[in-house]
């Protein structure tokens, strides 16, 4: 900690932005306009001093004063004068120099950055209790859902075991039009793109990577170690198809796409997969762009949290929020006041994939033929996977038909062996689709 | 503020625990086994140091050592070695006395007790402000749910429209059943008694008095300025029949028994009663004794806040969230690092019921003959009551008929008014069912 930054405000806390685009020109606006509520809150006046952007057209029309304006982004985080850092730039790189210069200089952050949190939690939360600042990122997971401020203190007695997420809206509104209307994937994301609730390049949602960085933070927060993101299993939603929706529709579920972390005997795992949820459930019935986190402890039992999960109105919502908890932290000289995110004495194992245990569903595309549900229950028998229920589908593909079949809780190691196995089946006719089925604790 | 309470702890924050009943027992309990892991929280030891019980058998079936029972909480309170009194008696009397008193003697104060800040909130924060101390009551409201962390915190960027909460898990369980099983109130009522989710004297709940501390303290917080018990309009569960239920799933709607705030143009206010919503909201999923809180803003749009209401568990691990909050305030001399709730410079006035506007589900029953709906239409027309739809529903009751009437955006006023004038027709031949139907804004 270097004492010279450990300061009470006097007068003024001071804000240094760096990038003005959709979130930060949210930021800077509402800085701008609502400083009299915002100071009142702190309990001193709080001041938006300086804007880096490279586009300072942009800048302008947020209505940032030309005063706060500039280009050089490096000056903001070395400005004496500056007591808190917001990073609204984005992406790994110069945004992650920009924030390790700036805890060096003792300015304490708000990010909105998810990735730079994933993966390089560890060594900023190092070098934040370094430098003894605060490193706050409310906005990284969940939009405007107090998540990340919930579990850090509003769940402080409690032990977690589990996390579910529908933490990317693209996705989940991808999903909700393909099962309002029978889309297909290919479809929905076409008309997700026209809407602008998807990028022209929407692999980082649809492939899961956007999520695995959620998942990554949450976990590593409700858990109390980083979980670096090359220990999270992710499958995209690009292979869900319409029939899996409507055979799962017929089940009893609906398919969402859900990053899980949980704390089970024999260590921590986390994953993001399109999943079967039971369509009674609270995040079954979350739709469109919203987003939902729900998180099982010791003593608090099963919570929720739904709201908009990005877009400019509701980050800036979250961003605001931390930067007055922390511009209190300045005027106080309380920095730190929330102790850096780890103190697990006893970090637990990270269990790889093929160690959990889930439920599942197997919808295999099969000949009409006696014998081939005990064909396929036998690979699944031999490996200990118990079915639950095996559902003869509708579904006439040609000659072909369409079983479902939903297990007891296995091993992913077994199922995977056992679908290798089935595939191999001179009945099965196709690639055999597998999905996970939550909650799979029995 | 009294500059000689405003001191960072030397050594240990020091709590006084005042009842150690259900909650008191549970807070207990955990403050001893995990003092460790919440003295690491905090960044100093947290020690409870004293318990008042008048039933010293019960604390110590809690396991509280010998040495910190006391049946006297007066000297708790005025114990100068006490930085946090944490209030687990309950009630407006003696506890409000307590509380008080401990203020004045400079203690920082913890309590579930939502009578009391529904009743009081205005004058307790008033002595909080004087003697410099904080007053955190997260547990009065949502069990574990962090909803008043999240209004104080999360949500600082926000101008609140409105709270929407199912906030009595007791009604909730009571709604649930009879509407899965087609129950009449007072079976469903005996059940809950029988199950513990309903008191011996279920007045308190099914009445609708909790709910009303409840949304009295929610909105109070949400619009910055206190809302008096007495401004929030009441209406119990146990009017609500199978029947009803039934005619509202047919509509497309749940009866929930909501607690509703809302700031609108002329003002706020706030009421509770059984409400309409359309089947697919989150809110209208929310089921048995779980609670959840709506919350509508700007810049964040709609969240929700679901998990259990009360129980010893959910509620311990509010109190236990508070105390290390405010135990690191104690730590960092930081107290009133949070403002006292309202700084509304200009507060705006109380709506009574008379003049909020809803939308409405009218039940009458009458005789079959043509001209009936025309005649109870005309009684709502007159009063510039548009109609959304009418149902001639198929319930035969001797010779009557049952029809519904769904309204358009109405004033309250004018819809008592209708509804006396049409059980003044003659073909009206039972007193008319009026419920209440949310989102209200068209």
């Amino acid at each position: 900690m270097m004492g010279q930054h450990r300061r009470k405000a006097n007068g003024a806390v001071r804000i240094g932005l760096l990038g003005c685009g959709t979130i930060g020109g949210g930021v800077a606006r509402h800085l701008l306009m609502q400083r009299h509520v915002l100071s009142r809150h702190v309990g001193c006046p709080l001041q938006l001093v300086r804007v880096a952007e490279i586009d300072l057209a942009r800048a302008r029309r947020e209505g940032v004063p030309e005063e706060l304006l500039t280009t050089d982004a490096r000056a903001v985080v070395r400005d004496p004068e500056i007591d808190i850092v917001v990073e609204l730039i984005g992406g790994t790189g110069v945004a992650r120099q920009l924030v390790m210069e700036a805890m060096r200089h003792g300015k304490h952050i708000v990010t909105a950055n998810k990735a730079l949190l994933a993966k390089s939690g560890l060594r900023l939360h190092a070098v934040a209790q370094r430098h003894g600042v605060d490193l706050f990122y409310e906005a990284s997971v969940g939009g405007g859902i107090p998540i990340i401020k919930s579990l850090r203190e509003g769940f402080v007695a409690n032990k977690i075991h589990s996390v579910y997420g529908i933490v990317n809206g693209t996705c989940n509104y991808i999903l909700t039009r393909m099962a309002a209307d029978r889309l297909e994937f290919d479809v929905a994301l076409k008309e997700a793109m026209a809407q602008g609730y998807a990028e022209a390049d929407p692999s980082l949602d649809i492939e899961g990577h956007d999520a695995r960085h959620k998942i990554g933070i949450l976990a590593s927060i409700a858990f109390g170690q980083w979980i670096p993101q090359e220990a999270i299993h992710v499958e995209g939603i690009m292979r869900v198809t319409a029939l899996d929706i409507q055979c799962a529709h017929e089940l009893g579920y609906v398919i969402k796409f859900l990053a899980i972390a949980k704390a089970e005997e024999g260590g921590l795992h986390a994953r993001v997969h399109p999943t079967l949820l039971p369509a009674h459930t609270m995040l079954a019935n979350v739709n469109g762009v919203y987003n939902a986190i729900e998180v099982n402890g010791t003593p608090i039992g099963t919570t929720l949290f739904y709201g908009r999960g990005a877009g400019r109105d509701a980050t800036t919502s979250a961003v605001i929020a931390d930067i007055v908890d922390v511009a209190r932290n300045v005027r106080l000289a309380s920095h730190e006041r929330l102790p850096t995110f780890t103190f697990t004495t006893r970090p637990r194992p990270l269990k790889p994939m093929s160690e959990v245990w889930s439920k599942y569903y197997l919808r295999c595309t099969t000949v009409d033929r006696p014998g081939v549900i005990a064909a396929i229950s036998r690979e699944l028998g031999s490996r200990n996977i118990g079915l639950t229920s095996v559902l003869l589908h509708e579904t006439a593909r040609g000659a072909y038909s369409t079983i479902l079949f939903m297990t007891h809780r296995a091993r992913e190691a077994d199922v995977q062996a056992a679908l290798r196995a089935i595939n191999r089946l001179p009945v099965v006719k196709a690639k055999t689709v597998l999905l996970r089925v939550e909650p799979s604790e029995e």
